[in-house]
């Protein structure tokens, strides 16, 4: 195992990707000791009970002599809980998260990060609809991309913190990117907050339709449904807050696809063919793509999740 | 094995679940022979390559003798193809399919099936976002639902036909339930066909961003695009089609999508975050439904789908 990043790493926030990290540097290494926190109470109690490193009942126990803190709460309260642990971080520090906006996760912590502390927003582009600290597990990191922001490149010793964080999510698996936050958050505004904002939309008109029975919704989810429900199952906290900080990129993005969406619309109410074959094809291009990357090998199945088909394919 | 419940089976399209019930016939029974007809050269040559059952030149020679013939032909030629082998149709036969959609599909299919034959629409809720003869397995149906929606309950000969397709599908493994056709296309409009639209449109909408690069919605897209990105990898033909023959249930059903949509980024715009909570938890319910009705196992992934996670659950 190579040299550990951090001496102590403090994790502010238990859900799925707090509880993750603490597996994935037990697993790998990446820091000697962590401590870890939550504002919930219940919270604690359940991490102590299913993660095997220290759970201290203060933010500030949990900072203290910390050589880096991620914090891993909904971004929405990323400014409160940089302002309770403020006084307790030590000078040279390392200030992450890894929430899935940047831009005002990077403001919000910033407002409250005293001098001499190295603050360097994040976001790992990982995870699953599960949440709580119950759901985490040591490969969750494994190949996925994460997202750096850095706030400034000309400062020497800040460009040595960064690279010790680079660091750190190699050692736990992960492939690192750096990039301009509000670059960050017009790239997820497509490629994951809009997906989720739809995924919700379609399982909540699903819920209004009084021609259709629930229960028949549920019966036949197989046919392309059940897989927008598996990912409006997402902790529901997060993604208010997710969509509550990248407004601008989300709204913008969100009109462009309700343009292109009358656009199918007005094709459909007129038999219009070809407009439909020739939108559905380059679909099949951006999927290649990602085959390509190799970034995806499962397939979507339609009715047999369930099984394991393996057998006689 | 069951006795087969067919002599003679002839499959019209050799797509994904043409070639998938011949290998399930092969694999679990059925019928006792099986031919196979597509009406593109190109397929039929390759379906002879990869399938162990006859692949007939002419529609007619594949439904000559036959006692169950199913259209697994894109829904849009169901008509022409029907009108192709009435002639050869033999009296008492069954003609079936296996479209998306079911009251464009029994009007197609009636119009030119003959005295006689017993004409019983289905559809299979089964799939992958596979094509052609290649893409075709035996469990493809197994555990999956399958809705056939027979025309006339009063008269017995037509019914008993309709038990004889019932113990067919049953045989490959498939769940059955009959319906009215009219209330299946509005069931699937919500479970299948908005969620395809969805899928290919913001896919659409990703191709179309000047302000992203392309390869970072590529490199990125474990996020949620990802997941979209494999349901509209589906057959272009086939889904236009859909589209083109279930018109009303689908622009119902988007009418309500885009009015829920707008709804939301209302509350986006407005910061109005208890507005966002509510519709992001209730889409909890349904998705627990799903579960519990052991219609899922699977768990969403974004950012690992090509590794095994098991080693460290």
């Amino acid at each position: 195992m190579a040299t550990a990043a951090f001496d102590k790493l403090a994790i502010l926030g238990i859900g799925l990707l707090g509880s993750s990290i603490a597996h994935a540097v037990k697993a790998y290494g990446g820091a000697k000791t962590v401590a870890l926190w939550d504002g919930a109470e219940d919270v604690r109690t359940r991490a102590k009970r299913v993660l095997s490193a220290e759970v201290t009942e203060t933010a500030e126990a949990a900072v203290t002599g910390a050589d880096c803190v991620i914090l891993c709460t909904p971004v929405g309260v990323f400014g409160e809980v940089t302002q309770l642990i403020s006084g307790a971080l030590q000078s040279g520090a390392i200030l992450t998260d890894v929430g899935s906006v940047k831009a005002t996760a990077a403001r919000d912590m910033a407002a409250h990060c005293p001098e001499g502390v190295h603050l360097i927003p994040g976001h790992p582009i990982a995870g699953t609809e599960k949440s709580g600290p119950e759901a985490g597990f040591a490969s969750l990191f494994q190949e996925a991309w994460n997202i750096l922001t850095p706030l400034k490149g000309d400062d020497e010793v800040y460009a040595q913190a960064v690279d010790r964080l680079i660091g750190f999510w190699k050692q736990l698996g992960a492939r690192v990117e750096t990039m301009d936050p509000v670059r960050h958050d017009r790239v997820l505004a497509i490629t994951s907050h809009l997906p989720h904002l739809i995924a919700y939309n379609i399982v909540s008109t699903a819920y209004d339709m009084e021609t259709v029975e629930q229960g028949e919704v549920v019966k036949y989810s197989a046919g392309g449904f059940r897989d927008f429900t598996r990912i409006a199952a997402s902790d529901p906290v997060m993604w208010r807050d997710v969509f509550l900080n990248n407004k601008d990129a989300v709204l913008e993005t969100l009109g462009r696809f309700s343009e292109d969406l009358a656009a199918l619309q007005r094709a459909i109410r007129w038999g219009d063919g070809d407009t439909l074959m020739k939108e559905f094809t380059r679909a099949r291009g951006i999927r290649e793509a990602i085959i390509d990357a190799g970034l995806d090998t499962a397939e979507a199945d339609f009715g047999r999740r369930h099984i394991d088909p393996s057998a006689d394919k």
